[in-house]
């Protein structure tokens, strides 16, 4: 559906119009306090002529123009008369904040919400809502919003988008936001959060894009944007809720979002370069940076310049924490910034250029100059906590001497780090912020927004597959296991390497296999009925004789009859006896949203009691897959720890491609994979599937 | 040296007293703004008759009475004679802010220091600095302070001591703290940050200790009022630099502070029940929040109220990724809230409990009446997002009703926790803090800091061994290793059992040690030359007959002859092949400025790669042992992982213990221990020893 009568509309009908308290009063009075120009509103109520001194119509019908969008102040009950009415005007778009809808969780809600939505379809009208707060379109001067909020000129680039009313109207009253659009997306059935997402990735008005999420509900549509983001190198940072066992569950009652498993979005956001952020602040003041500065940086790398020796410490400290690098200045540096500081200062980075520089803007000038001039650096961070009330004339001269070296041209970000909150004086901040230097929060907030920028001009979609494996439907209420035969035959089938293997129903068979496949040997017990085979006494290793064979032969078959007597016994497995080496799990799970996820991480305890796994949306290629072993603690295992040497990562990331290779091909019958243990051996030497377990849809 | 002539003096006298700015003016100005009673103060000038219109003497003695305490304002070269004069005045401290010491780096500066302390000493003069900026004690109102500050009316309870002036001043311009005293301690080299501790943890007008840490002098001082502190429960907040590398290189080129292992410094703070913070942001709220509230919870648990569902989900996911416990109610507070929430309300911790009762003081009180009378509950955070300039007036009737509530008596403790920053209504936060309500920083800050409130109130000092074994001289620069059957020979005669071994000189030797030690046994290189046996193949593992042992026994030999032809061999030690266990490392380093400290953890990949080790300074007792090994990620693999026995975490422990008493005795001489591995058994099996090495001073 076309949004463009919806967030930009040409002509508005607010109807229910009021000076009341309420939608109607407050809708009214948001539109006539802010917007600029008035002509092309036009406010309904059958039983008022005037609204705050501006004239006021009995019905849509009088109004002489078409009505590209109306906002529907009256209660559920008259809405969908409206929308008739409404579109009779040639109107596209409708906000509705009445509620009544699914957020109730009456059968009634829903029944009322779908017939709501079906008439949208059919009248082709893009409605935001119910149940919503309304937006504010601050480039084309658009403001139907139904919370009274004082705060005023927020003409700007971030756009908002939030499943939450109050949240947004909070981003909204804060000090330093400034928004292209702010929308407040209620129950959004018929608009949609990817709908909204999706214009605001076209938008040339928006430069960053903020968002609330509590869940999406059309993957492909949601896919498709964030790579056009990408793509665009336009930031998306997403508050996404749920992360916790008890927010899903607040989620799920809150806008009855899916509760689908939330490290799976943080996968998505890996694979296409979006900023999850941890709260609100970190939401405001991620998107006010990208906002702010006028480019990115060309390194993710940071100089630190501070006026003393303990604000010095903390950044040295917290930059450590949150994986922010100060790399060492270069020589040159070193050299020009002894001759431009006090004599007792040390130059280093983290720099503690000493307080007396803070008040001549010219040395402070040079000294950032010098700073800024180091190849080694990317982006400066100025600490300095800005008081509410001015007390110490610094702030004078650092200013003076920061809007120099930018208006020198050239130069490389500059951001200011407070080390408190609730310090920031409005004349600086907005100084700063026309010089294109943003103001972080305290410096627990600032480090982390700083690793976020670093990871974010890191991200290069040129090095991803920007595409996942969604399957067509996503129904895996019912699944059937494979054997472990069945499941490593499958794998061959699709150029996945598993090593011999073969399945024997008798004595002979078994000696056959074993002269065939040579010594030393494991037999497992075959059945897609025991997946625990080890459970049941069902495993036999490191055989080496025909003697040993045998015995083992019958030992499975009778222990799996003793445990397992109902389960269809396919025969014996036989394989060659793997040597040691590290062992790694490969696993996939198709994901109810997003398709299959691999995941990757070394065997037992480290996955189990460190969870210390890799998750990423299939299909990968080389470069994801080495990404996701680099993100693992344990990855210095697989760099060759303690004299060891180093292990075929080679061997492991072609065999993970080959598996999500696999996965996005039979993305619609694969429930999920299990290779465990997969032992990577040393640099040269390749990866063996010791165990494979394969689940299908059935 | 006793501080109260320094910090509660009777009579002050400014010596070079001015009207200009810099340090004479400056502090000048300040006394005069913000002393309500000047008539014990003096200022001193030889040039001037009055300063602001206040009589100034000519000289010290013609001042009329004693004086207690003298603020030089002067340069260097003219402190030592006047501290001469002002001791025959009676006085018992000085302010130097005068620099030219020790933070100069330059021998000079570092001589004129040890003759300032010397003559300090001498003169019994308590003296704060030098390059200082000052104090003010707010409960006497003394002001001798030379940075000029805005804010005012900031007497309270927190004792504040920093080593850095520009975040001491940092901390007095911020909007809400309020002091017992504030100090900028400066060099610190007569009157050390130890000094000031102890003070502010006697004085009974502080309330909370609040420090800004860069290293400490006398750590027996420091030991024993941290064990005053603790027992007394009053919270002492430490944000200490020098976590990082770069931090601690900075801190020892800001203050001179040793740089002493940090990681020490948090397992001191663990014995002592400090709360160590991350930043300036945390010092400034965990002291703030500590100060305010009116009692400690009674448990560590919280309830999460809320206005909006977005609200309650950031609540939910925060607290849980900090691990802020969230306890479900009871039956019967949900059946309460069933009828006092809006029908579509559901309740649940966190509480949605929807934006509606917020307008209503009655029943925005009842329900906070029935969420405190949970009995699970230790403390009700209530999540609201208060505005510079208030737009909704919520906050009038939440305020009225958290007023009614906490006049009722009995109530818990209630704080405020924001969701975005720069946001304080002055008004409204007065109007709480006065009813005993803090407001938090944004919620990752707030978490944080409920983490730390959690943790202060489960810290028992009675379970602790409140000392730690200080050597009494730190010189470990000489050392020298015993072999391993010294090392554990000498655990041995200390009562830690180390299992039989015994070292043997020939092949007669080793077959009579191998009958009475009984198959499978090990043989190993003894010499305390050769520290990693294994690398020189100096290791024999599971040997099981006369022959095997035999061939060991050469096989040792020669190859400690060609990888280390020079070390002294005393023979090849045998013991028992120990049976297969958890392995675990237990460790001893003397820290050089706290002794002892004992390390455990899982050994190899899990210490070296998870870095997944407890640090904690001996003597310790089993309950202190039983915290160490229960903080380990990997805990849950002593506690019997998939299926296996849970661990003897009981002899673990004891084994600790014991270590820990062996570390104390022998704090003076032992530099070093490493038993590893200690292999652990399942429970009621005990420990065994492997390895062990003591590397003691020479």
């Amino acid at each position: 559906m076309n949004l463009t009568k919806l967030l930009k509309p040409n002509t508005v009908a607010v109807i229910g119009a009021s000076e009341k308290e309420g939608f109607g009063g407050d809708t009214c009075r948001n539109i006539i306090e802010y917007t600029k120009d008035l002509k092309n509103t036009y406010f309904v109520n059958p039983k008022k002529d005037s609204v705050f001194n501006y004239p006021c119509y009995k019905s849509m019908s009088e109004i002489p123009v078409d009505i590209d969008m109306i906002v529907i102040c009256t209660p559920q009950k008259t809405v969908e008369s409206l929308l008739i009415e409404a579109s009779k005007k040639g109107c596209g778009g409708a906000v509705v904040f009445a509620s009544g809808y699914s957020e109730t969780g009456t059968e009634e809600g829903k029944k009322a919400e779908k017939s709501l939505k079906e008439l949208c379809e059919k009248l082709d009208i893009a409605l935001m809502g119910p149940n919503c707060a309304g937006f504010v379109n601050y480039i084309s001067d658009v403001y139907p919003f139904a919370f009274i909020s004082k705060k005023r000129d927020r003409k700007g680039n971030v756009g908002l988008i939030s499943q939450s009313g109050q949240l947004c109207l909070s981003l909204m009253e804060s000090q330093d936001m400034k928004f292209s659009y702010a929308i407040s997306a209620g129950n959004s059935k018929v608009i949609t959060m990817e709908d909204y997402i999706d214009f605001l990735v076209e938008d040339k008005d928006t430069k960053v894009i903020s968002i609330y999420l509590e869940g999406i509900k059309e993957p492909k549509k949601f896919i498709k944007s964030l790579r056009k983001a990408a793509i665009k190198s336009k930031p998306i940072v997403v508050l996404k809720a749920g992360k916790s066992e008890k927010g899903k569950k607040n989620a799920a009652s809150h806008t009855g979002s899916l509760a689908g498993s939330d490290k799976t979005f943080d996968a998505i956001f890996k694979k296409f370069g979006v900023i999850r952020v941890d709260d609100m602040e970190e939401l405001l003041a991620t998107s006010n940076m990208f906002s702010i500065i006028d480019r990115l940086p060309e390194k993710p790398t940071f100089a630190s310049m501070n006026l003393s020796g303990g604000e010095t410490g903390i950044c040295a400290d917290t930059g450590a924490t949150y994986g922010v690098e100060f790399p060492d200045f270069t020589e040159d540096t070193l050299s020009k910034l002894r001759e431009q500081l006090p004599s007792y200062a040390s130059p280093n980075n983290p720099l503690d250029m000493t307080a007396t520089l803070s008040y001549d803007a010219d040395l402070y000038a040079g000294a950032l100059r010098t700073v800024m001039n180091d190849k080694n650096i990317g982006a400066v961070i100025i600490g300095y906590t800005l008081l509410f009330e001015i007390a110490d004339p610094a702030i004078y001269y650092m200013a003076e001497g920061i809007k120099r070296v930018i208006e020198e041209g050239n130069s490389k970000p500059i951001l200011m780090l407070p080390f408190l909150e609730n310090t920031r004086n409005y004349e600086y901040a907005e100084k700063l912020r026309n010089l294109g230097v943003p103001i972080l929060p305290p410096s627990i907030y600032a480090f982390k927004i700083l690793k976020y920028l670093a990871d974010f001009i890191q991200y290069k979609y040129e090095d991803k597959i920007l595409e996942i494996a969604l399957p067509d439907e996503n129904d895996f209420s019912s699944t059937k296991a494979l054997s472990e035969f069945e499941s490593k035959m499958l794998l061959k089938q699709n150029g996945i390497p598993v090593g011999e293997v073969c399945v024997v129903k008798n004595e002979i068979e078994a000696l056959e296999a074993a002269k065939k496949i040579g010594y030393p040997l494991v037999m497992k017990i075959e059945s897609a009925d025991i997946l625990h085979k080890s459970d049941v006494g069902g495993v036999r290793l490191n055989l080496n004789s025909e003697n040993e064979v045998i015995s083992a032969y019958h030992e499975i078959l009778v222990n799996a009859n003793i445990h397992k007597p109902d389960a269809k016994i396919n025969g014996i497995l036989m394989q060659k006896m793997m040597p040691k080496g590290l062992e790694v799990i490969i696993g996939v799970n198709n994901d109810v949203q997003f398709g299959p996820m691999i995941l990757v991480g070394l065997g037992g305890v480290f996955v189990e009691i460190f969870k210390d796994v890799s998750l990423y949306p299939a299909p990968l290629n080389k470069k994801e897959a080495y990404k996701m072993i680099s993100e693992l603690k344990a990855y210095k295992m697989l760099k060759g720890y303690r004299g060891e040497k180093p292990c075929d990562v080679e061997a492991l990331t072609d065999m993970m491609v080959k598996i999500s290779i696999f996965a996005n091909e039979n993305k619609n019958k694969l429930s999920e994979i299990d290779i465990n243990p997969l032992i990577v051996y040393p640099e040269g030497m390749g990866v063996g599937v010791a165990d494979a377990l394969i689940v299908l849809k059935e």
